[in-house]
């Protein structure tokens, strides 16, 4: 929705007589706000709002341990003093590798049928063996359910023998959110409805803070999709989630995702699939 | 900023007495809107200028066809369909690759002292490697002119050396916008004044659709720097470019990006170093 349109749907809606009352409360330092609203006056309370949404939010796992304390959440943020919180503060930071599943046979009639395809194969290798010379300590290899991802993460787990396997069903391939902008064969309403409640709940359930009580930093595998791992990236970054489709994912690629104690989230790499030669490289 | 806080002050400003005039303009299909801005009542006026702040503008680089025919702005995106708007209209697609400088020497006094280390050298080695077995008709090597991306673009050249070498003081490293969440240690306003502008201006010059004329889709390369590719990044997804400083890139690494000739654009990788041994990688 254009800025223009919003604006008219909103007077719109006000009976075209509403009164701005909002007065400015924040600086268009860099002037490519006014520029991007077209604007000519003074900034007013949607720049404000514009800001307010595009700041970052501590406690967006709600992990922030000054929010926690003795189970009620505090109301000033700078509150973070006590004893409590300083027992709740985690210390440890979690790497989380996001792995897309290798080529598939798209052909497949339903998820048993469509396997990895031969070239699919050795891509699976390729980043099984890429995650190995890694030589990180991974405490955990979890993968979707579908055949395809289950394929792949069967493959990496040859290469890190000592890690533990997880089937989740939560990963599974789905719609996360209408994308902006939008794409023309995309997916009836109902679709978002349901995939993405559901894409949403895993984001919470993997992608958060270390807990208080893990000593040492963390490197977990999960392999899943490229539409869970894209709205995964928008989330974790505060990124608008109806962006995911800005970004290309190919087979067998690395996405890695840092988060620190204080929640803060780092991006070290995304797409990462340089370990591949030129002529294993697909995004089907 | 919070959104409480955003709002605190926005009422601040209005006298405590805003009457809330907008009606909600959109449904908060996930909740999720709601949940960030801790909101209960019904969705505002402030979560549609959140959702126009987060759309998609195609005329972002201003090459829009629809909007210069006959150098006049046309009002109606839809209104298209003219012989004129059909012969400005772009046909191919630039591919942009964004490579970060290899390793250097931090304690050089000044630029001209800040040259590659051995282990750069060899980062450089590796990168215009694989950019040579990408096996791309590249167009174009740019790159800063400090030392250390000049360096790099120099050994990128010994795999490419049909590709025409050119020099860019724009995109010098620099503070293109103070970053949210903020850091400790960063820069004072007067260096995000000067650097941010220009840095923009860059940004500018180099990412945007192809011209009408151009038959072909090209592959540029830009040797560069962290912050003014992590802001690139930001600028040309769209999304808010404070956020730039919630990605890392590695020494030596590629990112891909993509700029169809509707104007959208697609991140095809960010920090792909998966090339280089993992003894190799460095982050400085």
């Amino acid at each position: 929705m254009s800025f223009r349109r919003a604006a008219r749907l909103v007077c719109g809606f006000a009976g075209g007589s509403a009164v701005l009352v909002f007065a400015a409360v924040v600086a268009d330092k860099h002037g490519y706000l006014r520029e991007r609203f077209r604007l000519r006056e003074t900034p007013t309370a949607l720049h404000a709002a514009w800001l307010a949404a595009n700041g970052w939010d501590y406690n967006w796992d709600k992990r922030d341990p000054s929010s926690t304390v003795n189970g009620k959440r505090k109301e000033r943020a700078g509150d973070s003093g006590s004893p409590d919180t300083e027992n709740n503060k985690p210390k440890a930071t979690r790497h989380i590798f996001l792995i897309r599943h290798s080529q598939y046979n798209l052909n497949g009639n339903g998820d048993k049928e469509r396997v990895l395809t031969p070239l699919g194969r050795e891509q699976a290798e390729l980043t099984g063996q890429r995650l190995a010379v890694l030589g990180l300590k991974y405490d955990l290899l979890i993968h979707s359910s579908m055949t395809r991802a289950t394929e792949t993460a069967n493959i990496l787990s040859k290469y890190l023998p000592e890690v533990e396997l997880v089937s989740c069903d939560m990963l599974r391939e789905g719609a996360p959110i209408e994308p902006v902008p939008p794409v023309g064969h995309w997916k009836p309403e109902a679709v978002y409805h349901e995939d993405g409640a559901r894409i949403e709940a895993a984001f919470r359930r993997y992608i958060h803070r270390a807990d208080a009580k893990q000593k040492e930093d963390s490197y977990e595998i999960i392999v899943c999709h490229a539409n869970v791992i894209r709205y995964f990236v928008c989330r974790a970054l505060q990124f608008p989630p109806e962006g995911w489709l800005r970004m290309g994912l190919n087979n067998g690629s690395i996405t890695w995702l840092t988060i620190r104690p204080s929640g803060r989230v780092a991006l070290r790499a995304l797409g990462d699939s340089g370990f591949m030669p030129p002529d294993k490289l697909t995004q089907t």
